[in-house]
């Protein structure tokens, strides 16, 4: 067994309870002793015992001496609880392993300064890029205060996300729109625009088997044209947040702020403000969003070239087409040569679709 | 070793020359004596010797007891070589594997039958599914008289084959472009629509660094509009042919035989006839084609059912456009239930991009 190995187990506890601990990163820790695993432990919510203080309870006296292997770089600040950076130090931890440092750059260093004042050997930087990529929602809020927005689309293997008459059940199979409610569990928020209300009426809660977290529904909705029966208006299965500008109807607004609905304004702009709705979003604690837009949504994110991440699921069928929506629509690029690459670029196979995942580069 | 290892070496064998045997099927031959391999073979162009031939001269006298792996059923009637179930018999094979029959309904079982009859051992259907695979292309055309069709496209992940300017240099990345030169390579003719060579003067050649075939370049061009000076009409590469309508203008059409261009008509419809015009590619002993048409093109073919297999390149960028063309355009497919579903998937990366193949599933 190498660093990596127990690096990539205490990977895989934070990647267990990543979605479930916002606004605070999913962390792993895992300690070991003389070649066997004395202690395990991941931080599950925010509010409760960070994952080395889980993993030192299990450990008791077995923890004097071990190494901890640590996803996040132990806090050394009085916070929700008191720093883990202490409670290794206190236990008598003898080497701490950490992937990467805190992203925060306000306190990124402190607890590896600490434990090494203490004593402890700490090596730093081991599955430094997997750590990155469990923390990218993290990394995003704490270093921007704006959520990280994954735009997640479907479309048929000829680029259409409906058929030339809107028709657009079901586009995948089974398998991938399990997974996407897999990612609604996941995320803070849901953004759609209000065409997609007013068309398809969704609910755009999670629905698992085994129950899930729903979102908060996200809105934009420049003139507040959604209707006030609408699902996500009155179920009472999660909030609905509706984003707007000050063009809209003042009595609607009222109406809406009466039924328990918040309504937030981006400005007097001809459209909602993407820049502004995410800084607002980050005010409001929601550190990740899931953008299920239409054509006209997803391409007003890319023009705010506000997009971290790309989820998108081809489905092996053909509807042709020349006026079917694609997943991005707006005017768009001019150039061949000026579109916007996505790096880190994966692929699987989910059902019979296949999922390919990007980042945009923005250059 | 198991009769699935020889017949994978078979079928090798087959795949390496597949293309370079038109009309004939592409065959491989493996013979195994005691545990060893005594001979190898495939045929390598029309007329000349088959597979069984080319690995039985290479057995010489090893041949007499050997067990003979073959792709394909041994042809038993005299076409432009002797039959091959004859020189089997003669060089006394004791036991012949065959992965498939001949596709072809009147001599399908006849090889068999004469081996059998000559006291040798028949094995059939190893690896049977692997080598109708490897020959799609004869048994679509054997069977129909019609070429095989791909439609090769290639998009960007949000469904565009080009901006909304038209800019589409280069959507995929070097890999797969080169990719698609090995295409040309193993397809009887390229098709494009006018508007493709009128836009971008194309030479349609296959350009590979060790050099390969080219293939038939097959214009569709309704009312004979294509330009006198464009290159598949100048740079004697290949053979051009031009399929139109009787709606064309016969000066030009006169001008163009004058030149050595093949004209065909397709009839007087308003639009040139896709099944009248692969029937007339069969006729001419094309047995694939290779669609890079446009949006129009490649509905077309759609429209007319006439696709076999779908090889759909994704890029990994966005351009975004609501007037940006997709692979498929035309009026299209108006319930996502009626789509065309695309069967026996696979996807592979090719450089940066995701290639997905499929074959179109009729119903």
């Amino acid at each position: 067994m190498e660093h990596r190995d127990y690096m990539k187990l205490a990977l895989q506890l934070a990647e267990a309870v990543r979605g479930q601990t916002s606004p605070n990163p999913a962390v792993g820790c895992v300690l070991v002793k003389e070649g066997r695993i004395v202690g395990m432990g991941a931080h599950l919510r925010v509010g409760e015992a960070h994952a080395e203080v889980q993993a030192l309870r299990m450990a008791g006296d077995a923890a004097k001496g071990a190494t901890a292997y640590v996803t996040l770089e132990p806090c050394s600040h009085h916070g929700r609880t008191p720093p883990c950076a202490d409670a290794l130090i206190e236990h008598g931890i003898r080497t701490v392993v950490i992937a990467m440092l805190d992203p925060n750059p306000l306190v990124a260093g402190r607890g590896v300064t600490e434990l090494t004042n203490a004593g402890i050997e700490v090596l730093t930087g081991i599955c430094e890029a997997e750590a990155k990529r469990l923390n990218e929602v993290f990394i995003k809020f704490i270093t921007t205060k704006k959520p990280f927005v994954t735009v997640k689309t479907a479309m048929t293997l000829d680029g259409k996300m409906a058929t030339y008459a809107g028709s657009s059940r079901w586009i995948t199979g089974e398998e991938a729109r399990l997974e996407v409610h897999q990612m609604r569990h996941k995320h803070d928020a849901i953004l759609v625009g209000v065409n997609t209300v007013l068309t398809d009426d969704p609910q755009l809660t999670t629905r698992l088997a085994l129950g899930g977290q729903n979102p908060v529904r996200v809105i934009i909705d420049t003139t507040l044209r959604i209707r006030l029966d609408a699902r996500v208006l009155t179920d009472k299965q999660a909030p609905t947040w509706i984003f707007t500008t000050e063009r809209a109807d003042s009595m609607k607004w009222e109406r809406l702020e009466e039924m328990g609905i918040r309504v937030f304004s981006t400005g007097n702009n001809t459209k909602v403000d993407i820049e502004r709705l995410l800084a607002l979003l980050g005010e409001q604690q929601i550190s990740s969003v899931l953008v299920e837009g239409g054509s006209q949504i997803n391409s007003a994110f890319l023009h705010a070239r506000a997009i971290d991440k790309v989820v998108s699921y081809v489905a092996p069928k053909l509807v042709a087409g020349q006026g079917a929506p694609t997943p991005f629509g707006g005017l768009g690029i001019e150039d061949m040569n000026d579109a916007i690459s996505l790096a880190d670029i994966s692929f699987e196979k989910i059902g019979d679709d296949i999922k390919i995942t990007g980042y945009p580069v923005w250059g």
